[in-house]
């Protein structure tokens, strides 16, 4: 648990608080209260932790936070799937113990059932879509990204830390839960294709990794992008270059992104989503929500840097 | 779901309709019961392929009920990881769908969370107990047995299925259930020592398998009854010959377990498990319990041969 849960920078364990926080209105949150939130928290950190140790036996990768991939570390190897499963059903022994007596014990089980599920969609169409092995762009399309991204992120990083502090806060207006969905899973979304861009074009100092999305054969913004306008020789060249581990494949890729001005695109989408969620904000009208729930998200995000 | 959840004896899920058709004393079961009782078999049944899926990547299994394992189908691999969280998944789908209504329903998801960990633990000790590369026998016992069968197979297989049939029976007594656990785990301990048996001295015909639990380095009964029995020159032949992929090997450990009669040993254990289990099943006095619901699960079990 040390190992796994620990490491990452814990924004999503750490906004329930604050959205609770700003759903009472500055009103001061008691001791419990705090603890509650912040088990949920936690409880969202366990469920990346369990999300984090199997993907990266799926993808192969090497190395996570700094350190060696769980299933690599020393003696471990696939009993990494088993822990993984362990660290699932940790969220279910903590959310038992400390709220088995509230009333909105049930939606949090509910809470964490749904959005387990859907984050195992979005990683299933991502694994079939960007298989490790074989690069197949036609398999690629704009659509497809928005899908993954949504659920395979939006949904447990941006839609549940602050679904659970509306529970805790008492709400139980469907509409309520309906509006809060409808922001945070664009806003979900627009930080994906942020990442997508740092990936490439961000500063690997601040974004503390050097991005290997391209080699990776990664469903990424940026080639779905490319694809959406490339010609029949660019197209060509994206075939042959896209998904290899090798610095001239690479560097051919760059090169029609550049002939395309992607990165310009991505400030066109970045105005454009910061724009749309912006409206979409300032009509949040239900009395149990609080429109600074998103500018907070929003400020935090529009334009990051890592 | 078609390749990992059929195809199995479905004793498991077919046995929380059958305790409900006991605890209801001949009252014949409305459609609606039917309908439920088997949805909740059905349930174990989908939380098993969740567990054979996983446990056969971890055991680097190759076959799995005639067919090959998932991860090993054509086009699969790693992406069997996600596949098993989907089928777990679905088991909180079907809850909600068809009990959410029911004042049980809280119980029924606890229960499966609580019987998923326990079963991930039973799975922990197996794997670092008996690695599938290292063998070391030191590490064996007849505790450990008895903590891995109990918590790996007694829970899901045993107790939780005449568990679910007692809450849609309207059980909420925790001394009920308590009662039904002290009879289930044993008798399921009871199971899974046959299970360890046949592996060795079965008619493969009739088990419908060849065993390999000594090739496997199992932490079968058998090896724990030997290694509790041997001289230091028998566990010297057991040392250097249990967990080898060899006939002459397997040979050498089986003609220890001759002399050591562990066969022998197996019958009165059978022997004196119906003794002791019998007695316990006699002393169950629970009002909304009935004996019959444990005789019944003794009947099937008792001196079987496959």
């Amino acid at each position: 648990m040390r190992y796994n849960v620990l490491g990452g920078k814990m924004n999503r364990g750490l906004t329930v608080a604050e959205t609770l926080r700003i759903l009472k209105r500055g009103q001061a949150l008691s001791e419990e209260e705090i603890f509650k939130a912040n088990l949920l928290g936690w409880c969202i950190e366990w469920l990346q932790a369990f999300f984090l140790v199997s993907d990266d036996i799926m993808d192969a990768s090497k190395t996570r936070r700094g350190q060696p991939c769980w299933y690599l570390a020393d003696g471990i190897g696939m009993v990494a799937i088993n822990d993984a499963f362990i660290l699932e059903s940790a969220i279910y022994f903590f959310l038992k113990k400390h709220f088995k007596k509230d009333a909105y014990y049930v939606d949090l089980l509910e809470l964490f059932h749904e959005t387990t599920y859907q984050t195992e969609l979005g990683q299933l169409l991502d694994l079939i879509t960007a298989p490790e092995d074989s690069v197949d762009l036609s398999k690629f399309s704009i659509e497809k990204h928005h899908f993954i991204v949504t659920y395979k992120t939006a949904y447990y990083s941006f839609y549940l830390p602050v679904a659970l502090a509306m529970h805790m806060a008492g709400v139980k207006d469907e509409a309520a839960f309906k509006q809060a969905e409808e922001i945070l899973l664009p806003l979900g979304e627009y930080f994906q294709v942020q990442d997508d861009y740092l990936d490439c074009y961000g500063d690997p100092v601040k974004i503390g990794k050097i991005g290997t999305d391209i080699e990776d054969n990664k469903c990424s913004w940026l080639i779905n992008q490319a694809l959406d306008k490339s010609s029949a020789d660019q197209r060509k060249v994206l075939d042959e270059n896209y998904g290899r581990k090798n610095e001239a494949n690479v560097a051919a890729v760059k090169e029609v992104y550049k002939q395309l001005d992607i990165e310009g695109r991505f400030k066109s989408y970045e105005e454009e989503s910061y724009n749309r969620l912006t409206g979409l904000i300032s009509k949040v009208d239900h009395p149990l929500l609080n429109q600074d729930v998103f500018t907070s998200f929003m400020k935090r995000i529009y334009k990051r840097t890592k």
